[in-house]
């Protein structure tokens, strides 16, 4: 083991980045514009405001400035949980005897468990600056409802989440952790709105969905006085605060004098991923380097490897503005055998964009394989990683075992998103052997694709 | 907020101490030796060779090497986690409005979520150095069994855990997380020992606990060929190996130029505070320095503020050792309205010692009073603690709020020994508002002290 690379690098607390990068300012082809669901006309800032914080709403429409200060608040309260390190993975390298030269981004040391509290914090402070009361938002899995209470709560701001229902009822800690940070915390299709109530009228004791949920939040967030509507994926205002996972990824690097041939992150909404990448993706747009980028993504949503580039609703309620992505069509759900998250029919923006562009590239694997690299990793890097981080750590393996083949001493860096704490259910069902895989039907994909909205390029 | 001290202390790699403090070395009064339960003669290294492996067996009885060196190996695994951060607590000074200065090292930031991963990765260790095949040993609440799967994964070690059965069927999680690294996870009382059939025939539908589980373990471990058993609290060899807790604490201090005036830890078995206090109160015996230490315990587990300093068993099923201990007799339980840990009847010799010779104080809080410090914390500081690490917080909190009073401006260090990610039905029942508090009697601590073993001093 070289003695010069620590296992873990550390910056400082004065290298946290003080501006956010925004890779859009450096895209020649800027992503499309986010639709109003009714006129089909590019959303103004004044609609965006209806439903987001002033100050998001311009973070969402910025294409021109390609740093945006972090204001004093947030980064001081990144000091409690940032700089995340950047880990050399010297026992994974041993235990697969491989050339290759590991490195991960480790997001997990806080609380939430995972990066969304970076956003969470940075959307908690401009709706608390803009005077409002509270925030509303959904949570599936959950962590993004987490790092949003854990924000709300530093900033003394009410909370809002709606759970999907059966992750509610499943997930009974994620709920405790929300509720200890204060958050109010309601299963989603509830009678608290009207779309709540139609869908619970038209499918009784439905177990709820992403799509509805939002829809729930959004409607609450509209409806109450001093109140708007957060996201923790997805949109590029997300992208641009979890910019910092990359600065740092990036600084780090630099410091020690190491050049990344490979960054692999994990692809669900795109918030992990967008950040990680931005940067070294911003080198490649202004030709400065390169890098090979990959998405991984679960073969049972299957968005960037088999979905199609074109506008589509955000929602499964179809409330939300349409948005230019890779996607599967709304009305796709993928298997209910699918552990952890990844499990959105689109993709931000900016990335879907990129990937066009042909700056990344994107690869799908299964769940048992993903689990299978998730417990190689935890028995020997110490970490117990979400199941989705493991996407990245499957295919980081996968390339580490190539390098061991062709003996080639690849820079391997991915980005480890969160841990699998609260995931143990599904840890058990890979424990006892019972995990299946399930790829969707070409079929199934190509009705779900059918259905999408007829709009002009 | 002070620029110069951050709000997170982070050492280097190379400041992870080299060597072990062995504080016995330094005292004047040493702790009594474990006594054969048979002969009642104090235990011959012969002897704990037959429980535990060789080195650790030494480093038992040794009380003359002040430093032992750690062995690269540990050192190399402790760089997967290691050195721990020493936090400022600023956000929660700001809350409080007090002048103190509060600091805690925080031992949460692996997968085990507590510091007992310190001394388990050196037990495995040595049982590896000796040859052994594995080692059993038990555990209630599960930090000490996931840390030890942890280890025993790391260097290729069988892992047999009884888990009290009631712990079994309530934590899966927990459970999980032991079998992912490898770990046989086995519910005591079970049919694979002999003391654990007696047991279920005489109490059928038993839910097990510690100690019963702790007789199971060590039946298993002397009578399967090349096991050992291995403990994690209450012995002086894991005080030792948690000295790094300290040492480090010392160091980060050192750095900054801060002088602690009170040092602050909870107590069950003993192995946090140890570690944490240990360079401390080493100072105190040489006379260099004075501190105030203060151990927190459970009301409903008082074995410092209200027992007896004598010998008693370690255990329930009188197999292991006597030892002398502040102890509420080998027979007492705890209610079982008691949440999480500490709920051990004795305490680490060593330590017993040191306050017998008023070298540190005692107190004891209230579970709600502690699960009120945890939320008040969590808030603001962004971590879930532990309930056992929150006994530390609300005396923490409580002196803080005294120096509000008197305008002191007082350095509180306290040990913030892990997370509460698996403690979330507990943290439920405090949200609900159904956690009620248990003090036990004077009768019952009289009752349970009555029956102490007759022991010449």
């Amino acid at each position: 083991m070289s003695e010069k690379i620590p296992y873990k690098i550390y910056l400082s607390e004065d290298e946290i980045p003080r501006q956010w990068y925004n890779v859009r300012a450096d895209m020649k082809n800027k992503p499309a514009p986010l639709l109003n669901s009714k006129t089909l006309q590019p959303m103004t800032h004044a609609e965006l405001s209806e439903v987001f914080c002033e100050e998001l709403a311009a973070q969402e429409l910025n294409e021109t400035d390609a740093y945006i200060d972090i204001p004093k608040e947030i980064r001081d309260f990144y000091k409690m949980y940032r700089p995340a390190p950047l880990i050399r993975a010297y026992c994974l390298e041993e235990k697969l005897g491989t050339p290759a030269k590991i490195y991960y981004k480790f997001e997990g040391n806080n609380t939430s468990g995972s990066h969304k509290l970076n956003s969470a914090i940075a959307q908690a402070y401009y709706a608390k600056q803009q005077g409002l009361v509270g925030v509303t938002t959904e949570t599936g899995a959950g962590q993004w409802g987490t790092a949003l209470s854990m924000a709300c709560s530093y900033f003394d701001l009410d909370c809002k989440v709606f759970m999907v229902k059966v992750s509610h009822d499943q997930k009974p800690f994620r709920r405790e952790v929300m509720r200890t940070y204060g958050a109010s915390v309601t299963p989603s299709p509830s009678d608290t709105t009207e779309v709540g109530r139609k869908i619970l009228a038209e499918h009784p004791g439905t177990g709820g969905s992403l799509g509805c949920a939002i829809s729930e939040a959004v409607e609450t967030a509209t409806n109450t006085p001093g109140y708007r509507y957060v996201l923790g994926s997805v949109l590029n205002q997300v992208a641009l605060h979890q910019s910092i996972i990359g600065l740092e990824t990036k600084t780090a690097l630099d410091k020690y004098g190491i050049k990344a041939d490979m960054i692999i992150g994990c692809a669900g909404g795109g918030s992990n991923l967008a950040g990680l990448v931005a940067p070294f993706v911003g080198e490649m747009l202004r030709q400065e380097a390169d890098y090979q980028i990959v998405a991984v993504e679960p073969a049972s949503c299957p968005t960037l490897t088999r979905g199609v580039y074109a506008y589509d609703y955000c929602d499964t309620g179809k409330v939300c503005p349409l948005a230019k992505m890779y996607t599967l069509g709304s009305g796709f759900m993928p298997s209910a055998s699918h552990a952890g998250g990844l499990r959105y029919h689109g993709m931000c923006p900016t990335l879907s964009q990129l990937l066009a562009d042909g700056y990344m590239e994107a690869r799908s694997v299964e769940q048992t394989a993903v689990f299978e690299a998730a417990e190689i990793f935890a028995r020997v890097e110490g970490i117990l990683p979400a199941p989705e981080s493991s996407h990245a750590i499957r295919v980081a393996i996968d390339e580490a075992m190539k390098c061991k083949e062709t003996g080639e001493e690849k820079t391997i860096v991915f980005g480890l998103t969160g841990t699998g704490y609260f995931d143990l259910m599904s840890y058990k069902k890979f424990n006892d052997g019972v995990m299946g895989d399930y790829i969707p039907g070409d079929d199934e994909i190509a009705a779900a694709i059918e259905k999408l909205p007829k709009v002009e390029k």
